[in-house]
């Protein structure tokens, strides 16, 4: 899992019949380049919290979607997750 | 998953028979690098439209393609994609 | 999938058996960093030909190789590859 | 699978209930450009070892865990870690 | 695939146990950034042999280890090897 800092969150009206309902957030990974990536929440993190992100298969079938297109999931937030990152 | 623009599409004449019928188009990720990739559209999205494209084993099963070679998918249209990338 | 151009196949006598029959090509990605990738191929691809790649678990199961140790499949011959990468 | 420093661990109260009782290590992979990852840990690995992270599936379904958000796991402490980074 | 040169191998005493009797070899890609990768040896591949890695599903499901925690696995060895190199 990579940790990354909620920065905002994207709407797609048109989009596939097994996204409908999720909802889709932008995360800023704290390490390397900081390629923004748009993970499925499905713990309610808020903007500006960091977050626990998993990515590919990891995503949908640990987060019970497995006949879903989600490649990235946030799976937790970090307590005291602006200390981490100092 | 990622945002991208589509900026065009590609033919295939000979290829892979779990293929035929899908449309491949380009996407430039918004993000990074910039390396561009083909993602099999299953929205009917067009070219300047801003997109989410799963990877991987998301974009076969989330798509209903268990079994084509697909590992690219475009699975939502950005509402408000150019506002997105400023 | 990504973009590349068949440059060369290699040849490995020693091989795990589920890969017995199967054509290694050598494949430039058009995109990015031109890290070379070697592909099983599955459409018959001549050198110089520009092709779409799959990766991951996309090129066993789209190629009806479940159980061989392949992570990169030629899937489809690009239709005036040349131009494409102009 | 890679090799990497367990450097320390992230703390997560609200998380995926799958992950529940998983233990987060942050491991600093010895080669590359050093991009920090979130490995769940199933051997007991301490910090300061050097460790062998397996990525992607490989990190649910070879660790019992097929239906948990998890994409990394610490699945062996390298004897001798300070002589491999030499 | 990608290949890459055998430039030795570690040892884990402690590890998961999926993993036991596994031979974990220090692969050098030929190709790009050089960042080495241990892969699990299917094929009794010796130090300095150039060597076809699989990575991801491919690594497990390919080589008969569906339930280990394997990532990447030597599943052939490049004939002529040093020649391809040049």
């Amino acid at each position: 899992m990579i940790i990354g800092k909620v920065i905002g969150s994207v709407v797609s009206t048109r989009k596939n019949e097994n996204l409908v309902g999720s909802k889709f957030m932008i995360v800023e990974p704290v390490e390397g380049d900081a390629k923004k990536i748009i993970a499925v929440d499905n713990i309610g993190a808020g903007i500006g919290e960091y977050v626990l992100v998993a990515l590919g298969s990891a995503a949908r079938i640990g987060c019970g979607k497995e006949t879903s297109p989600i490649d990235a999931a946030i799976v937790g937030i970090i307590d005291d997750g602006a200390n981490y990152i100092k």
